[in-house]
């Protein structure tokens, strides 16, 4: 059961969670100030819209770099100027890859940053940044603070690498009880739904959360907010065709 | 060839110009100020999410009701209070429709609106208010100006309907080209896809665009931006597991 | 008795007016989609925040001019590049003034803009861009429709000029009934103030409006926004050494 | 001299840092998730407008109590419900105060918010809760970890007090150097001023900075951000009236 596709995994972990994330994890690890720094976002997936979202409310200038041009143009449409790498390498204080991909950001690029630039990961592991390329003799590194290196090219130019280019959201900033609420949750019916389906309704395949689960697990977090819910009339459900207990959406809705 | 539920349709043509044409719509008929009114969104779909920003952004206070508890979950987690039209019919200064549904906005409802509410619709058609409610004799309407009627209660109380409960974006706006030019790609490469596909790929039946159609009409849209987009190295598509001109993302990816 | 510059007329008219009738005179001027475009505001008082807010909120990306560090500062913090308009000149869809000073937009930057790019002016007179240069036998006006010009370059390029370089929120928008009510009373308090005054208080001079008049415009504002003000109690009073009933701040308070 | 108040202090320390150090602080004491939070900030001055602005960025509701009715005016302009504390003091998860008085957060309030509210403290000293009604023998303080204490009412209601009430942003968030620096300028220029002035100048009295100095602060710190300003013309000098290389401004501008 592929849960990490489930929407209320990929919408509140990922967009929400990280939103808030990025802002603490970078603000423990190097206690920055945001208004006015140049950042760039590589990956506008959730991750990166919840990042480039929070660094732009703060007061950052963010670039976007990405390889898909429907993410790329959303980019566009939310107010991010859409870049290569390599065009604003020599002139941004922060770096965060979020693609999934690997080898985002290359010696080659680590090698033009600015002095004091900070570097971090918030993509799904360490493959992003080529930390790797990193150790070789000329450089020094030196630990500043826990999850801290500075590396320092030998003109006294000093890169900051937070969590070694490990996951900045779970090594330097804690998850919220709410988030790992909802998607604990998430995993638990996935789980019950596994254990009692009739014999026949899985086969050996990766399956979606049946978006009834992904309905129910929403509709228990909403009196955290004291949100109420509207029912639809009797009249109301014919006309649109639907069970008044959901689900509510076709398979590929979007969100 | 469903072309509505296609990427580009629903968070360029929803989305991103809903969250545009709410605000002219609103202007050209009211001239009204936007700065600390209280406003209640119906529905957080994409055209929902599109008037909720804008007019958040704009310094109104903004109320969304929702059927569906992820919606409404996306609602709470951007800071909207999730209530029952009826908490808060009485205090509004703007109730706007965005749902798909029928008879959202009551004759009950209208009756418990205070003076000088603006009434208007933004789904999509004309069944979300229920305007027939309103043709009793009871009730004055006076033509204000065009697309903008004053219905009036016998106490004197003016209620102000819009484009008489039709699409405020397409009676009181205007469509962008920019808009107009991503949804025409989109039709005129449907009906391509359709004329130059081999026999049997599309039986009788309704199909959404493939994606690599949906990645190309986003594609011929970021020049207009100067937008540069990144290619895969080949070491990377490799790695991802994907072709470098894409598809970019599996069928079920919501962006 | 200087009214432009209390600071009921200062924020609320300039500032929160502004917010909105920029997006609202280039709708009805131009039916032109804010999402993605490049725009370069000159001046960031007032009436430049306003702009800047508004058009980084529809997901336009915004650059600044300024002459004075400290505002510059605070575009800076506020996410904005501080640009001098020769370097951002030929990549702009969109160039607004606000700055109350002449010739901001010369001949030659007006050579060098992009086909397409629209030029208006927010500032305080028609002063602000060189309209005159623009008279020239090599040049063609073309009136496409009320308040909105095209000049064309022998090359055929064209710049939209809108209301001939006048206030573009006088000209091609409508004024919020409210924010002429916040104008309007304290012009009249002005005046009754000046009428009433014992003779000596005051002299041939300009003079601020008393701040306890400022107090009394907004707090006749506040109950059209529903809005609870609270009320000191004695002790706290007497702690911040204020009379209950205002002035609340020193006059050089900045709000 | 009066450093607290020239605009380099008020406007950079005050709301920009403030804009960062209110989530700096609740994420390190609390780990708490923002989206969908209800918030109630007492105070619309520079620093609750900072507090507002963050938290509404990260999808809190956010409610604003205030005394002066033109700041009131500006929470209303700005999106903000304007309430009164007793109001909304059951349903919010959060109480942040800023407004310099004292007793703004009474036993009484404390008595009637919900289980596990966070109380805190961004104000001007350790007045604005009125910590000591707490210690009374009913209550029970537990040290949950270091800022952070529980006060457990004898129904098992728990409230969070963040730093025993005094300033959130100094015990338990940092100061951003760029902050730092801005204010130890701002003072060092005051000091050189006032030794260099000559006789007379300065009598037994409190001034402001003079506004070239605090043009001079900001306008030593432009290079951190690359940012380029404007010089004006003779001839635009000579229009405005100015100098061409400051104070560009009057003393009562606002900024």
């Amino acid at each position: 059961m592929n849960v990490n596709d489930s929407v209320t995994k990929q919408k509140f972990d990922n967009l929400y969670c990280c939103r808030e994330s990025i802002l603490d994890g970078l603000k423990r690890t190097t206690d920055m100030m945001f208004g006015g720094k140049q950042v760039v976002v590589c990956g506008y997936g959730e991750v990166g819209k919840g990042c480039c979202a929070a660094l732009k409310a703060m007061g950052s200038i963010v670039y976007v770099t990405e390889i898909d041009p429907i993410c790329a143009l959303q980019a566009c449409m939310d107010g991010f100027r859409l870049v290569k790498l390599n065009e604003v390498i020599r002139q941004v204080d922060i770096i965060i890859t979020c693609t999934g991909n690997k080898n985002v950001v290359t010696r080659e690029h680590l090698d033009r940053m600015k002095n004091s630039c900070i570097v971090c990961n918030m993509g799904h592991s360490n493959t992003e940044i080529d930390v790797a390329s990193l150790r070789t003799p000329e450089l020094t590194w030196e630990r500043v603070r826990s999850q801290v290196d500075h590396v320092i090219w030998p003109d006294g130019k000093r890169i900051v690498l937070l969590a070694e280019g490990r996951l900045l959201n779970l090594s330097c900033s804690t998850v919220p009880t709410f988030v790992l609420s909802i998607t604990a949750t998430t995993q638990a019916l996935a789980l019950i739904e596994l254990y009692n389906a009739p014999e026949g309704r899985y086969k050996q395949d990766v399956y979606l959360l049946p978006k009834k689960m992904d309905e129910y697990v929403a509709s228990l977090h909403l009196p955290t907010f004291d949100a109420h819910l509207t029912e639809l009339t009797d009249e109301q459900a014919k006309y649109l065709g639907l069970n008044k207990n959901g689900p509510f959406k076709p398979n590929y809705y979007r969100y």
